[in-house]
């Protein structure tokens, strides 16, 4: 199914160097070599951790087109590519899935290892880029960049959806989702009846609140120090919300005294040393799951008396939940169709691409769960395959 | 049940002060209060976590009579016991299961709440001491305390053991055996097949070996800097031993690449940052288990990268194995008995109770697996119940 490609230059949001504003750029797209696909991207979700990139925080080679929480359709496959086709609908995923190496083979194991996102290279497998800007080469995140009109993927890295599936609403499949259901049924695996905590309100933390109280939690107990957080969290479950700015002691003392020796299950979804301690102190030291899903700094340490851990705690990590990506994320677009899964209230603002600056901004303010950019429609496409999708 | 009790006067190795060997004393043990348990300690193992005490390695009070590995017989009850009587078998526990508590009434916790192993005050649960020795109080270690011929010893912390039982090897079911197997079996959770890494081939470390064996581990690797210990590692079942004094790079490193990317399980049995940070970084990044056994000095910080948690490992710790200790441990005497668990060869040397200075010496010196003390016998023992056991 292999097409001939060209070049196409379109619009993209790029990142010229660590904390300095996104620039919408004409670049251009590469066809996609053998194995991989290119994608038209139509929406794509804003994510703490293109944020987080975007300000320095996370080692990663500029410049670079952030965005991994896309969804689109296939415009051309490379030679081979046998799982998707042109005009299919799909999610560009940063945890891939090849069904090949240990990681994938593995019950349990879901870290494919042909991405790497704890040293990305920002290029394709092959070790080229298919980016390029004022003669430039640009490099991509996650092997996804969606904050491009057209991105370059490859094909272990695309979950092919339902096409019945509204694209606007499902591209938070592709991260925040399954990073946040995953963490609570998949890492912890919450039972019904528990106590939770959740540390850190914003998109991801929303979602396990949204996961915590699908899973028959009795009592989520929310930690921010945006109170602005606080009204969407109770909406989405959360029952005792707790900003540590505004507490005398720390913040696990507390919770300990509220539930009584600790929770069964508590989460991080912030990325700091503090954070992530308070998570393990707050869960109990006999039974408690605490679960890192923020994701730290580069170079940053984690540090904590190990004696936390003997009276029988569990400390997991876990990318994208855990999922396999490929096979889950294609199911968990299927549920949210049969009104199994409903995450539209996790999407708080729309906004066109030409706006991605503004998107950034409330994402740094903390003024949204998730911000989705609408790409691909009401600006100027230089699109050399014609406006047909 | 309760008996009219007196005080005892018999033979105790007291540890007076930390880093100095312990003295051989007469002691007055006084008579159980209500809720206790004195026993005639016949045996006991000498486990590393008491020469650690020794050592000042961690926060106790002194001065103390150590050991909480014994083996013996109820010599008398206090008011309202009635889960064991005069003559019973029984071992001592220095993790109790009260059956109220959270930990104890939850189904995965074993972390009873009413001894505290992390803080102890060396005292019994209504706050005093029952050892005296030149007019001085003695604290307790654990509410055990089987470096001497008689000690009492809280209900919850009593299991009564088969009499068919030879408290001469299952004495080290208190401590060394389900801590080993604990880990493997409760925590862990050791599949057939798997590739296992021990970092730590002392007591527990060799227990664990067994328990892995046991489970169906098709490799592994055995790590000490002591190479005396290999031969017993290989003949409970190591397949490869590594001396990483040895080793011109990190031994996680090596482990990596012998494992092809990681072991399913990883286990440290050392009790310090760098084993611990080495058993996370040996175990598979996706799938990986990594169980802390060993006991750190107190004060002492686990220092590592948050980033080695996302790809999914999991980092557990657990107390006594994770088994409700209680119910768990007279059936693992009865497994012993009907020959499904084997741990004889855990215990390489015997020694009578006054050489218990010779007994730490080849602890520290890595000159065993496990040195059984015999008490209570062989000697003067000034046993005003006489010696009918």
């Amino acid at each position: 199914m292999a097409t001939e490609g060209t070049a196409i230059i379109c619009r993209a949001a790029v990142a010229w160097t660590p904390d300095t504003p996104v620039s919408l750029e004409d670049v251009q797209v590469d066809p996609p070599k053998a194995g991989e696909v290119r994608i038209k991207i139509l929406f794509s979700g804003l994510c703490g951790t293109d944020l987080h990139i975007l300000e320095g925080r996370t080692k990663m080679p500029f410049p670079i087109i952030l965005g991994h929480e896309g969804a689109g359709v296939v415009e051309s496959v490379g030679e081979g590519v046998t799982t998707v086709k042109p005009g299919d609908h799909v999610l560009p995923l940063s945890v891939p899935q090849c069904r090949e190496c240990r990681s994938c083979l593995h019950p349990k194991g879901n870290f494919c290892r042909k991405e790497n996102i704890i040293s990305p290279t920002g290029l394709m497998l092959d070790g080229t880029s298919r980016f390029t800007c004022k003669g430039k080469r640009v490099f991509n995140l996650y092997g996804t960049s969606t904050f491009s009109e057209y991105t370059v993927v490859s094909e272990i890295a695309v979950a092919r959806v339902d096409k019945a599936a509204p694209l606007d609403r499902v591209c938070i499949m592709s991260c925040q989702v399954p990073t946040g259901f995953g963490a609570v049924v998949n890492t912890a695996k919450v039972t019904s009846g528990s106590t939770c905590v959740v540390i850190g309100l914003g998109g991801i933390g929303l979602a396990i609140v949204m996961a915590c109280k699908a899973s028959g939690a009795a009592r989520i107990i929310g930690v921010d120090i945006n109170e602005d957080k606080f009204p969407w969290a109770r909406e989405l479950g959360v029952t005792d919300v707790l900003n540590p700015g505004q507490l005398s002691r720390p913040v696990q003392e507390e919770i300990q005294e509220m539930t009584g020796g600790g929770a069964d299950f508590a989460f991080e979804a912030v990325g700091l040393n503090d954070t992530m301690v308070a998570t393990l102190e707050s869960c109990d030291p006999s039974f408690g799951v605490a679960v890192l899903v923020g994701m730290a700094p580069s170079g940053q340490k984690l540090t904590f008396d190990p004696i936390l851990m003997l009276p029988g705690r569990n400390l997991r990590g876990g990318a994208m939940g855990e999922y396999k990506t490929r096979d889950a994320i294609p199911q968990l677009v299927s549920a949210y169709l049969q009104g199994h899964v409903r995450t539209d209230p996790l999407i708080t603002h729309r906004f066109p691409f030409q706006d991605i600056r503004r998107a950034f901004r409330l994402q740094q303010e903390g003024g949204c769960i998730r911000c989705v950019l609408r790409l691909g429609e009401g600006q100027e496409v230089k699109d050399e395959q014609g406006g047909s999708l």
